[in-house]
């Protein structure tokens, strides 16, 4: 009997990781576990509980996950298990105790859930993205409820589903699993809204052509100028900048870590070039993976 | 007698944006008014209702505040009303119905509030911002207690004073103001979090000499390096950037809108140089304000 792989996600199912988890992976080679966190998640794959984890890593609408983020900044150790093909004179490593390994986009279609008709709904339940992505449609159509965040649109489900005068924002698979009635469908502020998720894992994807690469790092803010020498390196390179995101890097008072992620695969030959550069102008670097584009498929 | 000049901030009373009002404004000349909302607050600014209104903008162990990053995407409409001194080759304008006038720096300890002891606490509230910031305390002292985010440090203080087995995290001034007690302080995951506050008004503010202008801008995503370029004329003007960050722009799928701080007035000569050439690279700039610096004052 051959082993399955297993398969992290932030569950219960019926949550639009799960959705990912089951379109991604072949249901029938592969087990899925449910988790609480997207912390949950991330973790169950260092400690090699599973194989591979789901994580939301941005929505078209509502911009970058905050807690994936934070997450990245705060766990990425440093390790040079594998081999550190960098420059060895840097401070910098660049292979860490878990990898993104691919990526995925999925279109999301929001719908309103509840037991009770729309003019009785006093309360919405969902998760604070979904409840962002939904929020012209909440503003007219129930404009005095109150809009409660929980920690996945399918725990909103659950607790719509047991109580008269709530509703959830929830997938359309939500409907069938906690027996909601549907109100409304495809209530996202914008049609085409997609969430980009990242599968992790503990080994970096083969180059395939049509790459992209994640990476991390902090500067010396002190010293003027670094970001734009930063950019410039990939410019230099001819390497097209596809995110640029920013948050605390929790070291000193208004410092930040830069993500920046860029068409490109880690081992080929001018991305190491290029990386060798950013080390020199960077405090830090971190790459988080590289993977398949499939950008222009979703 | 002297018309006394409104305030609009997040209410209610007890919040860390009336800690920040009462701080910047002299309130035996000035009139309070509590909003609902960071969307209120800046409505009532555009609308005349406020003179001022007190806006928070990013804390240093969370980040960006995204309410008040997405109210800017959506709603800074510009105008030629007062002057457009840009070269008016370019579809871009200057000046916008509201504008930044001064910056605040306010160092936010949080408490626990509770009429429960310790033990008996199942449920905190408090707004996303504050719960996020006191994630580590949270996460020790409190493992299983149930995160309930909700509008304001204030209102979660004001639920948790009817509920018992609840608790709030919220300033120190919410104990007095909702007869709670004071079950630990300062219990921020990092010592020195504090929060930037911006105050927005219908007049830039003069130049000091020690000044910082906030820009935004999107960029055409199928040219690549157009970000670096934008920064490149920031660095070739001299212009330290003392922040970056990033939006989705609402307008195509992956298009983001950009934030850019940098240390300089718009009034001053290079500062003008500069904005000219990157009206040229950007496809829309807004400027956003320019207000004397605190950030070595904090």
């Amino acid at each position: 009997m051959i082993k399955q792989e297993r398969v992290s996600f932030l569950g219960p199912p019926g949550t639009y990781s799960y959705e990912t988890a089951v379109s991604h992976f072949n249901p029938s080679t592969h087990e899925f576990i449910n988790q609480k966190s997207i912390n949950d998640v991330f973790d169950s794959v260092r400690s090699k509980e599973a194989d591979y984890g789901v994580i939301p890593f941005e929505n078209s609408t509502y911009g970058s996950v905050l807690q994936t983020l934070d997450y990245f900044v705060l766990n990425s150790k440093l390790s040079d298990s594998k081999g550190n093909y960098l420059n060895q004179k840097h401070h910098t490593s660049f292979l860490i105790d878990f990898i993104i390994h691919a990526e995925h986009f999925l279109n999301v279609h929001h719908c309103l859930l509840s037991i009770s008709n729309l003019n009785d709904i006093e309360k919405v339940y969902s998760h604070p993205e979904a409840l962002g992505q939904c929020s012209d449609w909440l503003s007219k159509h129930l404009p005095h409820a109150q809009r409660i965040p929980v920690g996945s649109t399918s725990q909103g489900a659950e607790m719509a589903a047991k109580e008269f005068g709530s509703a959830s924002i929830s997938s359309v698979v939500c409907a069938d699993l906690f027996k909601l009635n549907i109100i409304a469908q495809n209530i996202e502020n914008i049609s085409n809204n997609t969430t980009r998720f990242f599968i992790i894992g503990s080994e970096m994807a083969k180059p395939t052509g049509h790459d992209e690469t994640l990476v991390m790092f902090t500067l010396n803010h002190n010293q003027s100028g670094t970001l734009c020498d930063a950019l410039a390196i990939m410019k230099k390179f001819n390497l097209n900048l596809t995110k640029i995101d920013s948050r605390p890097s929790g070291q000193n008072l208004w410092h930040y870590m830069f993500f920046m992620e860029f068409e490109g695969h880690v081992l080929d030959e001018d991305v190491k070039l290029a990386m060798n550069e950013l080390c020199v102008v960077c405090q830090e670097v971190v790459v988080l993976g590289s993977y398949e584009s499939k950008r222009n498929a979703s």
